[in-house]
């Protein structure tokens, strides 16, 4: 990366974490400016407007979730096992990108407001759920989960469930929630077999 | 009611919508004055800064959305049949504030943020939980609970769920995840049967 890219990286790193915490209407340039130490022209060169910035924000900031719910479980066979690791990937490692879940805040935030954002928050939640329809689906085929799964459905109430008590823990300030949605979905992956 | 209180609740009224759906930063006198038909001086002479207002705001939105979760529910005698009853009024009933759940709302509005509008969320969602912790206990000494049921936590899921599904069914715009959740939950009630 060459400096410019590496400028532009560090802006939407920053900006990740404000949209996250604060939303698309707090999400302002004299905070960006504080956080990356530039100036305003600095950050203006790369993102004229706070509509592409904030876009570009909650892209980087859905991958970085992505990828940390998905860490390890590549070398995991079993379908079941896979989504009970999943559920425990979300409810033990806290999100790089400060605030909360990316997808979480940008529904609430932008379920009346920002039309863009909000498409990009329906993709990534249309994304994840695919994966997990994906994973049970492949475990129908192999046997390990029992045919008259509907597999939307069960990734549904997975994303639900999480989501639901990620709200409630963050707001109690107690991982409570948290550790009794992974216990009860834990249970429910397990009744997904034959 | 007199007219200033009438003129008060009706600033409430419209304050509460527009926080629901715009959040605290997004809450903006000018659309309020655009909402009531009120000057901004008759605005002020009630709520002289937005914090009151919002709070205020919060406070009828949750207590409408609470009259309206526990609609007919008085008349249920069964622990069990109250929790399905209630599952269901947060998935069939629409709120009379716009913009989806104000609890959830204000959680991930105020998570980072506005810290006596979060108290406000705090207080709102203990009082709900404490309702069906309640009904779960007293379930319990009926006989229509098993003993070995953790009555808080099966409060938590029933919360965590419902919200859960309500984000991904407005991101969605599809009632499915709603539906979901509740069939889901319905089988979790009975399932607290001795």
């Amino acid at each position: 990366m060459n400096k410019g890219e590496n400028t532009r990286l560090r802006i939407v790193k920053e900006a990740a974490g404000l949209l996250n915490q604060r939303g698309f209407e707090g999400l302002a340039y004299s905070d960006l400016m504080a956080a990356t130490g530039l100036e305003k022209g600095g950050i203006y060169r790369h993102f004229p407007g706070k509509q592409n910035l904030a876009e570009e924000a909650f892209r980087y900031a859905w991958k970085t979730a992505v990828e940390q719910r998905q860490r390890g479980l590549e070398s995991i066979g079993n379908s079941v096992e896979w989504l009970k690791a999943f559920v425990s990937n979300f409810v033990h490692i806290r999100p790089g990108v400060p605030g909360g879940c990316p997808l979480l805040n940008a529904a609430i935030d932008t379920d009346d407001g920002n039309p863009a954002l909000r498409r990009h928050a329906e993709r990534a939640l249309r994304g994840w759920l695919s994966t997990l329809t994906r994973v049970v689906s492949r475990g129908q085929r192999r046997g390990e989960i029992h045919p008259a799964v509907e597999a939307s459905r069960a990734a549904r109430l997975l994303v639900a469930t999480l989501e639901g008590a990620l709200m409630i823990s963050r707001l109690e300030r107690k991982t409570a929630a948290l550790a009794e949605a992974e216990s009860h979905l834990h249970c429910f992956c397990e009744s997904l077999r034959p």
